[in-house]
């Protein structure tokens, strides 16, 4: 059992709090027993699980995979949550294969509770692939991988430009904007493989990737609000276009 | 200017950090130029202004307000942000008049970040009620204040037991439940007053209160994810059953 924080190993692990290290090493940390559960089923490469001394399984099947048992006090220094989990896991994501016939396509979201959300969300309707354009929040710090509840795993991640992935995308592509939009409401779901891009928590879409869509989309509002939270415009778009 | 983080003044009014004291007080702090000019435009009861020895009116009324000008140390000891903003205000609550004709209930909803965004939800499809039952998460705390970006000044919030709301309602009441429910397509929008129930992250809607709605409602999913986030669930139910 190591029960030094100074561990040679133990401080490599630590590194991956950071994204400078993540996208580095081409690998990432996940926290809690749902997470390390979620990536054995679904294919990922799981290099090493890391259990705190005190872990009782609640069934989970580890076996034939590389074990790393730690005191309490060194899983204290590995996790970023409040109450340390009893199991921890170092992965590397191995992305399945998605049908294309519905992307999600996100445009500089920054906040990791909605980025995690949205692909949670993507999941739950049958969006089997997200975009993610390069100053979007990096989808495997712990916040985002903890909202996403292990959709994270389930769905077909890619970083990209976004304007150059809605030229290349073969089938409709709709983007969220507060002018010269259509309601919701008056938009059939279109027959073929279609994209929904959303945009930026304070300036939305850029207008940049909004000159290259096929139809701009508006949500209907009634009330004194001026606006929805991203992750919420995202489900009930991701909602009337489920696969 | 207040320059000491020990006024008596400020310990006071840091106080309102603890829900203990916001509920004995019936006051709370509020940070930030928009949820200040909210707060004012919407007739809220507005104490005192704090304002920053840095900080530079975007052209907001604060004309017969009590203001406070404090240093920028104390107001970072004021401030629950990690940048402290140039304003704060120590308010009370008042509550608009609500139609009553769309409200929501939220039973022992945990997550600050998704108290605020229903709430601003809410305030963008209609629903200008929202009851919380008591052992909901404090409406009045800095981040569930600030995930509702004003909202919470636009709409009637009252704090009251689940059951006992839902049995006092005069018109529809619908609940989410996984079993025994119907898909949110079948159901018509009810012509008269409707009422909204959405539960627990974890547990969701309690069978007591369950037991007592008129119509069970779900969501339809077709991907791999278990459940929605009680926020995204409650954008698509509130924009399809928007006043």
């Amino acid at each position: 059992m190591i029960t030094s924080k100074d561990n040679r190993r133990i401080k490599d692990l630590r590194k991956l709090h950071k994204k400078k290290y993540r996208g580095r090493l081409n690998r990432f940390l996940i926290e809690g027993e749902h997470l390390v559960e979620e990536a054995v089923i679904y294919n990922q490469t799981v290099h090493t699980v890391i259990l705190s001394e005190d872990y009782v399984s609640d069934g989970l099947d580890v076996k034939n995979r590389d074990l790393m048992f730690v005191s309490r006090d060194v899983m204290k220094s590995l996790s970023l949550l409040e109450t340390p989990p009893g199991i921890m896991a170092e992965v590397s994501y191995s992305p399945p294969e998605s049908s294309g016939q519905r992307v999600l396509l996100l445009d500089c979201v920054q906040d990791p509770g909605n980025l995690g959300t949205l692909i949670r969300t993507a999941d739950a309707f049958g969006f089997d692939k997200v975009v993610l354009s390069p100053d979007t929040v990096d989808v495997f710090s712990e916040k985002v991988l903890r909202s996403a509840q292990g959709s994270t795993f389930h769905i077909d991640i890619v970083v990209e430009e976004a304007a150059g992935a809605v030229r290349g995308f073969e089938g409709t592509v709709l983007g969220t904007a507060l002018h010269g939009a259509l309601p919701l409401g008056d938009i059939d779901v279109p027959a073929g493989p279609l994209m929904l891009v959303l945009g930026n928590e304070g300036s939305g879409v850029s207008s940049e990737v909004l000159s290259t869509v096929d139809l701009k989309v508006k949500i209907e509002m009634s009330g004194q609000s001026e606006s929805l939270n991203v992750g919420i415009a995202g489900g009930i778009l991701m909602h009337h276009f489920r696969a």
